[in-house]
């Protein structure tokens, strides 16, 4: 059967449900291709999207309902487009494709095609790999020896980020919230290439030891208010904070020291607006060159829960799919310590 | 009599005095010209020596008393330098020359000769009309139509950005404090070019109306607090808010509507970095671009407060100069509604 997550029009904000059906055989348009889902990832793009906080809203649709899920992998199973054969990974352009779910029938122009690298890793390409690499690559100039620091270290893009920044020998200090399994956690960094791993209680009294003569000239910050303050006095004289996400809401208190006498610029990292001053060419060139980090084993796969998405037959199994679909949703709700990224993988 | 304004180096943080003593006839070195004070300013960055809260010190000394005062106009008496000659106006090139004084000798190459204009625009070039103009300059790239927004709209700098903005066909607010002559000083604003004049109580609570659908790129805030917070709200998304001054002290809240979802910049401005990133070359020529304005009558001078730096002959004359120079320092320290720039005019 075919299965969806969506939202039930008529409810307005409730929880997304699970749609299914028999599978219908369709006539591919010229142009089109069938897809059947690889993996997609839970992101906060997702829960802002099932909050109806985003503002690019899902463009898919299932009998009227939204289609969920905005970032993942699907392999080509029939197609009418010469661009694409069968067997090719693609993942969407856009966001507001509806990932959350097991089969898609749409345009060949809708999609881009990738090296048939891990599934996990291509799910998490676009919105993982992607903005890491770009907020090293538009922000400031790095150069060789440069530190740079980050909030969230354990996030996905944090575990990225060590990753290219180790390979354009820039230091990173990744800050990861305190916790019993310090050390071990530390320890997985590091052998990413973080070159200092510091708690946020450190980062807060006396932590800054550890920064001390550093500098600092990058501070990426995805939690906000007291974390991001924290990250901001971190950086040296000129340096730049750069907000990409909002983990821990809240609001930044900025005194003159920071902003006039250091002279730090505070600005935005949006993804869309990144890949938007580029070329739909290089934009494809990019996911490619990322791909085959992946596909050469430069690049390691960050941890991730993966919540297998089975196939159902009957209703009864199509209501014990929804029930542990919509837990892993509420799980990528809690901003637990130690939690990783969900990422549902299609059986 | 030379006289100077001087702090004792025994006293510490003292107020500054007055030091005199009859004018001593020198031998000129080559390349050296004697000097005869025209006007000077007392500027914020002034106040901020006078607390020794400003990193460039004062490099004259008298008596090993430092000389106070880093902007200011001086006519050459005698010249023993090609490049200048008697009658020529010069400015100091750099922070802390100390201009607070009727005379002083010093190499050529310290001072930029700049066309002979009134010496009170001469003396608010560098520090007045010159920032007004980088601020434009340096921070976004203008176009006809677009509008930015200011506090302080009454000090010196405010009334020279709207006189360029004006040249630019940039449209400009001006936010000023709430005072009981509201409407005549907004009147003689609108005269310099200012499209918009609202009170900082309007940009606060309403008086964004009057802001509603107008595109405001760039917001220049001196005052920091609130006023620079609301400064930052009044911006359209993708804007700039430049913080170059600390008028009125506190620091900024900063939300994530503001930072993250619009997108806004928060950045300094400084002087001495913007005119370091020209060549000597580059700079001489933005300052006689400047006077020359003046000279052709395209700028007006702002309204200035000037107080009279009288010749003395004797120590009770000396006293009485020291206490009126005294009380326009502590005038200026005061950050009344209504005050002008006070300007030393030299006898």
């Amino acid at each position: 059967m075919h299965t969806a997550l969506t939202l039930d029009s008529s409810s307005g904000k409730a929880l997304p449900r699970l749609r299914y059906q028999p599978k219908v055989d369709q006539l591919l348009q010229e142009g089109q291709v069938e897809l059947k889902a690889l993996a997609c990832p839970i992101n906060p793009i997702d829960l802002l999207v099932l909050k109806d906080m985003y503002p690019v809203k899902p463009k898919n649709l299932w009998d009227g309902d939204k289609i969920f899920g905005y970032d993942g992998v699907f392999e080509v199973v029939k197609s009418q487009a010469s661009s694409l054969g069968e067997g090719d990974y693609v993942i969407p352009r856009e966001h507001g494709f509806g990932t959350w779910r097991t089969h898609a029938t749409t345009g060949a122009r809708d999609l881009l095609k990738i090296p048939r690298i891990d599934p996990r890793a291509a799910a998490i390409l676009k919105m993982g790999a992607c903005p890491a690499y770009l907020l090293l690559e538009d922000i400031v100039p790095l150069k060789p020896g440069d530190w740079i620091i980050q909030n969230a270290g354990t996030s996905v893009i944090g575990q990225f980020l060590v990753q290219y920044a180790k390979m354009r020998n820039v230091h990173t200090v990744s800050v990861i919230r305190d916790r019993p399994d310090f050390a071990s956690v530390k320890l997985r960094l590091e052998n990413l290439g973080a070159d200092l791993v510091i708690s946020e209680s450190d980062l807060h009294c006396g932590g800054c030891k550890a920064l001390e003569g550093k500098n600092i000239v990058l501070g990426l910050d995805c939690v906000f208010g007291s974390s991001g303050e924290a990250i901001a006095k971190s950086l040296a004289a000129g340096g730049t904070y750069v907000i990409f996400g909002l983990l821990g809401g809240g609001s930044l208190n900025i005194g003159p020291d920071v902003l006039f006498f250091k002279g730090v610029t505070f600005r935005n990292f949006r993804l869309s607006k990144s890949l938007t001053m580029r070329s739909v060419k290089e934009v494809d060139a990019l996911l490619v060159c990322l791909a085959d980090h992946f596909a050469k084993g430069d690049v390691k796969l960050p941890e991730l829960d993966a919540v297998q998405w089975s196939k159902v037959n009957d209703e009864a199994q199509a209501r014990q799919l929804e029930k542990r679909l919509l837990e892993a949703v509420e799980k990528a709700r809690r901003g637990d310590v130690g939690k990783k990224k969900i990422i549902f993988s299609f059986e």
